[in-house]
């Protein structure tokens, strides 16, 4: 076993890039956001970690309101750019054509294929970051990105961060189905056991 | 514009799949997991979601501690696997073989490129879920995974899971750089505004 152990912070699981959005100071905002996930099954939640640091942050605890959204492998470029350029001085609310759904500060971005506007209900300080608990309020896509009522990834085409080598990865190709691919393993154990 | 919106459980991130190690009962554990984020930059800490129903669930609240393995594609049936049978019903401790670093109740798969265990630090109680966030205390890899002594992905080899179409995809190509993509862009704009 050639097992060692690396710095703590590079680890490479590739993150989904999205695109945050809120409201500072009663202007749209937007921030490149890497780290969040689903955070509970029933109802739907999700979780987003942000740096204290960033405008962001502030917005977010003053409305308790924000929206995900997922760019295309097209938008590239100008995703990269609201990660470069702070709110704190950098007007970025003419970034995108916006759109709302119930909320009143959670702008999506017309132009993202799937957008999501969430309430915060929870909110975990943590040393440098907070995370941001939140009920999906609503999720909204377009039928040209969804495959029998669903949202199928092909059509969305996002794309990937992973870091330390900060590098942006699209999608690759489909190597089997979940919940499915380990059928027969199970089923030759079961036999094992039999 | 064409929005509508879809059911709220119909996202489809992109989730990075992982299998989360865990002693249920003084016995090694596994279980397929997806929805996972880091929380918090420096110290670096981590948070997985999981299921109150699931076996795992209540092995690492008895313990506190659970590992972080990333599977390469070439395990996409054992890992499957793990998300298939319950470790309430079936014996998973023989799946693998397994290694420790600090913590005692965290396994790590020695198959995969990247394992990390983690010290849970605060438990979140969700609907159906908890949020367990974690300090990292350390990460492993190996040479051959790393270049200039960084996890390099498209030698880890990860893969993705999309709900819910329940497929498994590889990493794509490398379509530009992070926190450098945007650089031409933010040029321009301070050009405009001048």
């Amino acid at each position: 076993m050639d097992k060692t152990t690396i710095d703590k912070s590079l680890f490479c699981l590739p993150w989904t890039q999205t695109i945050l959005g809120n409201h500072l100071d009663g202007r749209v905002n937007f921030m490149a956001l890497d780290w969040l996930t689903r955070v509970n099954y029933s109802p739907p939640m999700l979780g987003i970690c942000v740096n204290k640091q960033h405008a962001s942050h502030g917005a977010i605890l003053s409305t308790n309101e924000y929206s995900v959204n997922i760019p295309t492998v097209d938008m590239v470029e100008i995703t990269d750019y609201t990660g470069l350029v702070s709110g704190k001085r950098v007007d970025k609310s003419n970034l995108f054509e916006v759109f709302y759904g119930t909320l009143k500060a959670a702008p999506m971005i017309i132009k993202c294929p799937i957008t999501m506007e969430c309430r915060v209900t929870e909110v975990v300080s943590l040393p440098t970051n907070s995370f941001f608990i939140a009920e999906i309020v609503s999720i909204f896509s377009e039928e040209r990105f969804l495959t029998d009522g669903k949202p199928d990834v092909k059509k969305i085409n996002p794309f990937l961060l992973t870091m330390p080598d900060n590098r942006f990865w699209s999608i690759g190709d489909c190597i089997g189905k979940a919940w499915n691919a380990g059928i027969v393993l199970r089923d030759q154990q079961k036999q094992e056991k039999g």
